[in-house]
């Protein structure tokens, strides 16, 4: 059984790649003890001679992926194409040849996991994707086998850096987000499209996995409401931290009541917690569980270097259970139960509303009464002085724990109201975690 | 090889070992998809009829710790006496017999890490100890095996709960540090004596185990400069807080130049950094690597439940390698490399210098000057406005980098000028982290 060479072969040498391939040729991932060698064998990239951050060993490389998933030297194959197709082939292929597979491609993931963990099992291979969420967070290792005596009872993370590097700057910086999107770019944290991250989509991959992991249940990604930072008003950044908030773009989900609320959205949270904290385009995790408490785990949620060290350390555990022959030590994900998901309309939560008005008494009166008269209930209104030298009114409720569909029907009604210039803008308040 | 049945025997059942007794017995720890049943076997402890927070079976219960240390079934032994007394006694024999070991004992690691390893290695058993450092946060976990493809240049933590609840009080409550201790006592977070926490002597063991999983080298605890928070002032909270620092009981090692510094001492860090948003009995662990960079890990430091959780991850993580086949799969320690220590005399780093001194001219000339003939760069001078009713003055100077050895000569001459009332309080300023 016992191996002195693991193979590794990569599939995909992009940026995550090329650190990866780095990590692995220049040793420094064995320094840690592994008790066999560990070599990068194999290469496949369309494009071998671009330029890379590293330089890497031009006789690794193949343009045929096929060299690597059909050698069978190969031990493990390290996915990193991204994206749901040629990827999907390239892992599946990978397990049906008995090969362990490492990957950071939470979109294939967060869609056909529970399939490929299947597949994972019947060859008796390893799937490891430690780099899927959040990469520079060892977070899936904390949460199987850290926790493993624990019952989740909540997460929520700031999870996406792309998001949290223009939060933080139309928050430190009062920039307003078209600006604060443009700086991101500028300085690597947001690709040239990055609709994929500001809509959400990134950062609900992601809470979908650690789900799997924190509740032991799949839930489809279409079941969780997801709402993203596009278009977020600097007023909104101004108007929550007055009241002693934050802005960020949580990721979470709780067990209440035997169901699972799950939600990606722009949410207030308290000026003073270790979320709020997390600044620029770093990630952080949090997970209540019993009998553990209250953990956070924070670090770079993305880039070469976060990345690549998720990855090699993946390559790294792989080789452990090759080694001493204990592939399949632990479950891909361990789902052992049917979780039902509580529909957004149906889960309670505190909501920040605010509105541009006209600079008339009644105002708030008119405002409050359709709140009042669903019966939802208001702990702050402001009428902000920030907004006083112009011709319009700055207004912000805070509500009480309130059914989501209840908040909806009442902003259709605010909507209607003659006295405001602008929609209802509506953002979640944490609360209860 | 593989067992259906993993038998554990607990050695020492007072508060933690209540905890972990109890997760075994009600079956949480099972959860989390353990491909084998888990079976608390045995408890020892001479006292089977206390009084405990949950109940146990008394048929579990035995006074001999030879009922678990000779029982052929028993697979993993669970130390949680506590000290280098019987307790090393106990693991001693257990590994000889071939029984995996957990145990949360730091202060028994420190001090024979290596040789309880060797003793582990030459008998083919796991011996872990995620419990030994910060109870609530699997940090030992996260380095060896997260951080595995890592090498880490620095590690700093909040690793004493008792110390940091201490400081909180003092810093958010402006208590004086004794009745700072007294809470700590009334709520559970201080022994009836502290003396071992508050003089840094627990931050200490728990640096050594750190050091050994970040940087592959065993530094002995002797030669570790450690300062607690003992008898320190309210005026010193304040003065840092001024200054824009909080104060913190840090543990830390960096390596530079190819050797190691490390110390624990009260330590005034960035007010906005993530380490002095750590409050209560709250710890927390940075660590930065290459190619990972800055992470951080937080959570409860100690007590019942987050040391109970520790303790039985680390059950099952054995029991997956027992039923594997991988026993033996991570080494206890991977020491391979040894690393001079700077002596404290040698370390360069910024000092905060606070002194009581006579309200009249001339005063923080003649203190400067002690400084500036020894060349010590200067970065704050304070002369504090909230003494101004008082018949003395609160002056604080913050230096710039300088070796531990100056400072202590400066400080000499300073002790001898004739304008100040009391001696000079030194506390060391975080630098390149």
């Amino acid at each position: 059984m016992t191996k002195n060479c693991i193979n590794v072969g990569l599939i995909g040498c992009g940026v995550v790649g090329t650190g990866v391939a780095n990590n692995l040729v220049n040793g420094t991932a064995q320094k840690r003890h592994l008790p066999c060698e560990l070599k990068l064998k194999r290469i496949a990239d369309l494009y071998p001679y671009k330029e890379r951050a590293y330089k890497l060993p031009l006789d690794l490389f193949t343009t045929n992926a096929d060299d690597i998933l059909n050698d069978p030297e190969i031990d493990i194959v390290v996915e990193l194409i991204g994206g749901c197709g040629i990827a999907r082939q390239v892992i599946t292929k990978a397990l049906e040849n008995k090969k362990n597979v490492v990957t950071a491609n939470k979109a294939l993931l967060a869609e056909y996991g529970p399939k490929l963990a299947a597949l994972a099992k019947e060859n008796g291979v390893d799937l490891y994707y430690e780099a899927a969420v959040c990469g520079g967070i060892p977070v899936i290792k904390a949460v199987r086998e850290g926790l493993a005596a624990d019952t989740i009872k909540s997460v929520r993370g700031i999870v996406n850096g792309t998001c949290n590097y223009i939060l933080t700057r139309m928050g430190k910086d009062q920039m307003a987000f078209d600006d604060a999107v443009k700086a991101a770019q500028q300085n690597g944290y947001a690709e040239a499209d990055p609709t994929f991250d500001l809509i959400g989509k990134d950062s609900l991959h992601k809470i979908v996995l650690l789900c799997a992991n924190c509740f032991g249940s799949w839930v489809k990604p279409e079941n969780i409401s997801t709402e993203g930072i596009m278009g977020l008003d600097q007023i909104d950044i101004r108007c929550a931290y007055e009241l002693g908030y934050a802005i960020k773009l949580l990721a979470w989900a709780k067990e209440k009541d035997g169901k699972l609320e799950c939600m990606v959205a722009p949410t207030l949270i308290d000026k003073s917690s270790m979320l709020a904290k997390v600044s620029d385009a770093y990630n952080a995790v949090e997970i209540n569980g019993s009998p553990i408490g209250r953990t956070v785990y924070y670090g770079e949620g993305a880039g070469m270097d976060a990345t690549s060290s998720a990855v090699t350390a993946d390559i790294i555990d792989i080789a452990r259970n090759i080694y001493s022959g204990s592939v399949g030590r632990l479950p891909v994900f361990a789902l052992d139960k049917e979780i039902e998901v509580v529909p957004a309309p149906d889960m309670e939560m505190r909501y920040y509303l605010r509105w541009k008005t006209d600079d008339k008494p009644g105002v708030i009166a008119a405002l409050s009464n359709v709140l009042t008269e669903r019966n939802i209930g208001i702990s702050s209104v402001i009428l902000h002085e920030f907004a006083k030298a112009q011709p319009y009114s700055i207004v912000t409720f805070m509500t009480r724990e309130t059914k989501e569909a209840k908040i909806k029907d009442a902003i259709s009604e605010l909507d209607k109201l003659g006295c405001i210039q602008s929609k209802t803008v509506m953002l979640r308040v944490e609360s209860g975690f």
